[in-house]
């Protein structure tokens, strides 16, 4: 049996595409109580409290909403040289990209569904203003106490056309390994969640219709309790911000969730764990099966019709 | 830079000496919600309802209360036989230990005070009885709503006469990361933090007075929220248990804790780290000065007289 | 201006028909987390951990699911016989009732709609026996740390086919006040809450269909944060039991709640209202409209169509 | 038996003094989360989310800090006019107070002690600006989500040199009835909790030492959750403010506590009571004795020396 692939750390950072940029800056700040760390070009760069990073948020104004890319940390110099390498020898073309805010140099590929990842090692640890200087030294910033409180980045959630190959190339090529997935009874595989972590998933990958590729379902980031996503929904609500679905617990993986949509179209998550961890290294991956999956959410919930529907950017029509 | 070690998967389950066997286990099973999975010989098995391998706890009948050993899970049987050559290496004695309850062959050795460590990597997945089978295929066993309600095993703290020794031992041989420190005025290392996962510690050692070595400072066990930490203190003085420090915040490691004393006199934690994860792979150590450690804890609360000479097996006198 | 009538001091206890009542027996022990505290011909009485008298449920063998009666206590010997008076005056026929268990002389009536109520004043404080004597002498019993640990009785809601005649009865006899209510724009009046105490709502009616007199929506238990109703949802997932909706809040009143059905048939609601209290003695009526109530619940959820049907004893077919 | 006096509805607000009224304003607006109402004179007027009247505290400049005065507001005018008259039969001296800002004409009287109370019916709900308008019509204000987002005014507390006294009298004169109280070995009452709504106490009297007349121990505000509690601490913690002692749990009360100074010296609480209330209509006064109150807090705490010696003003030296 060969030994399990541990080179990628961590999510780093994903990059959202919004229409609506400086609404979407005021949702992220404001609402989601981020707090904004740099400028460079059309992006913003935010971050939650407890993002050790310089940016967990990449915001860039573009004409339709998405993802930009997703970052990936490396655990080594070495970790990266491997990664890269073992994408090149499978073909993959991989793009060094120099010139990232807040991280060193970057090395970008499309996966098989075209979304586009980047793997990095060097990066800036965020320095506080004195402003925003914690009181415990263990702690990256001062917690807000403004709107969301959003944490930190959790995971990201996008569709593709095919998602069994998707997750056998982040199973080979990143070493993802998949915690959950769900099985149609047709053979199917319609979910899949991956993680590089003891997080049970740092990525997810829904079914897209054939031909919608590189469609973005949804970002997410941690709260501390269940209590705070509560307190979240209420937040929303006096925000007049579309809360989408929850709150309520996911049966696969069992999260704590709450989706919104931030004002340039894109669903955001937020989500508290409890004390879940993966921490077999051989974990066996559960699969549910379409009746299963029918029997919506852990306390009987069934997600909305747009659950499905609403991706960015949107579908084609019919 | 040399890469990181990455061959020990996380804490598997320690054993607690009992002198009072079958209090200590009254008290697992109903006041802290745990289930018995297996006995042998002088020991009971026990596990959290997410502990996914056959037990977590293993509880042994003593003449003294105090830790009898530590086990860790390598991430492969590679990894396994890595690390017992690398203790082999370093002059470390390291046996081969069979007939464990619940998983493979296991390799024992003392850490430079005493305690003893084991490392293995086959292991029994529990396999839970159809009246604790839980509703959700993802978790190891049904929630029992009864007690505490212990999740999973957390982390254990030790003391060591070298704490400096210690930590570089266990990074040396084991690749744990120091998350967090402690470093008096003159020099002397009181408290170290230490990481195979992106927990922010799974074991801790304080520091011991000359000559006092193998002992145990507490065993913790993980619970969902904070909220689920204030019930537990409900339960504890209901249960007439002796509550000892907290629920509070630390300042070190930012865990909200719980103290309570077992009926064999061994001070066993519940904690809850929120939404806290190590995810850098390249850590920056946080030290803590002898001013900083004297503010006490998060909120400001000092913890008693007990918490610095409550041990077990109990220092010698004067 | 009137003074307002001040002589009902609060709900003391409901009687819960069962057509299974060894299975609503286990239901409200075991999962519920009730304690028995007596038992007197075809019933069963049962009591929260904070319930001061000894029971607020009465569980009592029937043919059909539904309330039995529910007991208001009066605020004084005084104020019982004004009630009884006022309700006499007004041609309401009271009927002196003896021999309850764990209360004095009752008298009983019934509503406009037909549902029994019951108004007395003394009563048995609880006296818990020694393995139930909590730990803090200002609690009744002790904490159970088993199932769902149900505080205390909270509320009920009925239907009602003239909802508006209904209020006004309870208001000109009772005293009770109103705090929010429905009214369609039609001008019928579909749902009103009322209370005796700082409660929100210690009863509430919705609109029956005509002719069908007499029905039950749920019983509702208090617990003590979101975070319980949380774990509740938990319980009720691994005992099997039918969560029918939530956990949500409520927009009327804000109310957090999760209902489940007992085995019996009844609908059963847990609920947690944060700090809200009405302590205006003058509080003006909320109002919802038809369009206000149809956006959902307060953070966008709309009750299943078993919301609006189920009730105790069914609805004729058709 | 005299029926109960139900005259009094609950406090409606509580003057704070203030030496430094420029930095307790930012403290309570910036860190408690509350809103500013009006001002005249030398004060400001500010209310918690959930007050339905235009404020709950009144912050007045002062030379020293102390409480200015607490206003009760009465069930009805007919109330109102009783309970002054009373309080005249009895000898105490009443004076008609008008130009209060957001409430009719109030009467004032001192207390034994000296503290000063002030009656009053007729009063101003509050009126939200647009900016501030709650996204659900039966709240009074938007939930903020900024600082410690505190809801409501729950109690204070004062030192009486007479607490026997004390309590009869509010007893006696306005209806006040008392849950809890501490009766040391040699017969000195030294604590007394009193209420006249559901809530388990409005107001409480601890002793003071002979001549120290006026003393205000702490004003107490109402949040959802004992998590709100935690995350106020982190809020407080991060803004600098003095945490004096908590969060933990009252034994007498049961109360959720966490006490801060806020920049002119006053104490400050906030407290979270779960799902607790007084329904009983003739609750029976719990008294601890010397000996259980000497045990601490309800999961064992000891409170600081300050919490016994910093009172408002100042005790004289010595």
């Amino acid at each position: 049996m060969p030994e399990p692939i541990t080179d990628i750390a961590h999510l780093g950072h994903v990059e959202l595409l919004t229409p609506k940029p400086e609404e979407s800056l005021r949702f992220f700040v404001d609402v989601m109580g981020m707090t904004e760390s740099g400028r460079q070009g059309d992006s913003v760069f935010l971050r939650g409290w407890d993002d050790y990073e310089t940016y967990s948020l990449m915001l860039t104004a573009a004409p339709q909403p998405g993802l930009g890319h997703a970052a990936w940390r490396t655990r080594s110099p070495q970790a990266l040289a491997r990664r890269v390498a073992a994408l090149r020898a499978a073909g993959t073309e991989v793009a060094a990209h120099a010139d990232s805010f807040g991280h060193g140099e970057g090395f970008r590929f499309r996966d098989p569904d075209g979304h586009v990842h980047e793997l990095y090692y060097e990066t800036e640890w965020y320095q506080a203003p004195p402003e925003l200087r914690p009181a415990l030294k263990n702690q990256a910033q001062r917690y807000p106490a403004r709107g969301v409180n959003v944490r930190r980045l959790d995971h990201y959630n996008c569709l593709a056309v095919d998602v069994r190959g998707m997750r056998e190339f982040l199973a080979a090529h990143l070493g993802l390994r998949c915690t959950e997935r769900i099985e149609m009874d047709d053979g199917t595989e319609v979910g899949a969640w991956m993680t590089a972590t003891n997080k049970s998933y740092d990525v997810a990958y829904g079914k897209a219709p054939p031909g919608a590729h590189g469609r973005l379902h949804h970002v997410t980031f941690a709260l501390d309790s269940r209590e705070a996503v509560l307190q979240a929904a209420d937040t929303f609500l006096e925000a007049g911000a579309t809360i989408e679905n929850g709150p309520h617990k996911h049966a696969i993986q069992q999260t704590f969730f709450l989706y919104v949509y931030e004002p340039g179209g894109n669903r955001v998550e937020l989500a508290h764990a409890g004390a879940r961890l993966i921490l077999a290294p051989d974990w066996k991956t559960i699969t549910w099966s379409q009746a299963e999956r029918a029997r919506g959410q852990a306390w009987g919930m069934q997600m909305s019709e747009s659950f499905r529907t609403h991706v960015t950017p949107p579908l084609p029509k019919g």
